[in-house]
């Protein structure tokens, strides 16, 4: 669930949301949308609360009903991508699939985050720009899903599902690589979302897999 | 070879280079370093001449007799990193062994490459702060040597060494978690630089291995 800080909005704990408090919640959504889009465009550092406002449709003093100022815009998206991703994980553990099959799920989880047009999920990777508080909070819910995944690799391996490795750096490395893609992704590349999110975590699964150690030489004679 | 554009240094194509010319390059490479190391203390925006001259131990004026400002500065020094890369490809080349040794051999050297504290590699991910004409000999150089790993996958797959996957898409996964290093290794962390360049081709080698796909069932008997 997305935090909520302002007026006009639900407060955390309350009771269920009247029609007013879901038609603001829908708002904000649209607007942190409209706020990635003008992030991606122009950098975290070039955008201007004026041209978020514009991209949203609303004028700058509106803009400031619903969120106190850039960082507070920047840390809500990063915020609503890390949720996402933790409810990946969730989702995952909650089928009790074979750890292979719920690391492939998490990571194309990731990967829609990342890639996604919509919410423009580079403004998850620019932690730098927020002041310390914040990017402490995303910080740590950043360490928390990177926990979740490397405790999905070590149950692995305990299963035998994997082979021994070292889980921490495997974890850094599968994130790695689903992080780089927002450096190299185009949308009008030869490869949807959707095909980079079955191809890439099918490679990287696969480099947890027991294998005979002698495999790749009887492969030659395949 | 570093490409050489300055007074007072060895020019293309010349014979034999003399004491002096040698010991003007050796002063070029202990100010890249430095520079490098200023990059990335303070960022390449911040970075001055004053200070990368002070580190080098020069007068700023003296440092302009060898550089003609940031921009080259830094351009060489992702330059000279893009050298050892492009270097250690062509060495795993004339090993002719297995894709797989040489894949491993050629990432153990990006991976060094990218956390060597000396030459301050953080700065070959900067393409962003140059301008125009010295980025794109830089991409161009990066795009080069991506095209080798990719060569190198693509053969490998067709000797059947690996197995059938999308070579263009498992390279940039491989470059990216290579890549990323750069965001979370720290020197006085838990594990060396060449533990790491160990562990991490490794791991990304082994997605590649040909593997009967109902293996990671089989494990859990074993």
């Amino acid at each position: 669930m997305v935090q909520i800080l302002n007026p006009g909005s639900i407060s955390a704990g309350a009771p269920a949301p009247t029609r007013t408090s879901r038609k603001s919640e829908a708002r904000r959504l649209e607007i942190l949308r409209a706020a990635a889009r003008v992030f991606r465009r122009r950098g975290v550092a070039a955008a201007g609360m004026r041209e978020i406002a514009e991209e949203a449709d609303l004028s700058p003093g509106n803009l400031y009903y619903y969120f106190r100022g850039k960082d507070e815009l920047l840390y809500f998206c990063q915020d609503r991508t890390l949720e996402q991703m933790h409810t990946a994980v969730e989702a995952a553990r909650a089928t009790a699939a074979p750890a292979a099959e719920q690391l492939r799920a998490i990571l194309a989880a990731h990967l829609q985050c990342t890639l996604d047009e919509l919410e423009g999920a580079t403004a998850h990777l620019e932690v730098e720009a927020l002041p310390d508080k914040l990017r402490r909070q995303i910080v740590e819910k950043r360490d928390g899903y990177e926990r979740a995944v490397r405790a999905l690799v070590t149950k692995g391996v305990k299963r035998r599902e994997f082979a021994p490795c070292d889980p921490a750096l495997v974890t850094r490395a599968m994130l790695g690589a689903v992080n780089w893609t927002a450096r190299w992704y185009r949308p009008d590349g030869s490869q949807s979302v959707e095909e980079i999110a079955r191809a890439l975590p099918d490679y990287l699964v696969r480099g947890l897999v027991p294998t005979a150690r002698s495999r790749p030489k009887q492969a030659k004679s395949c």
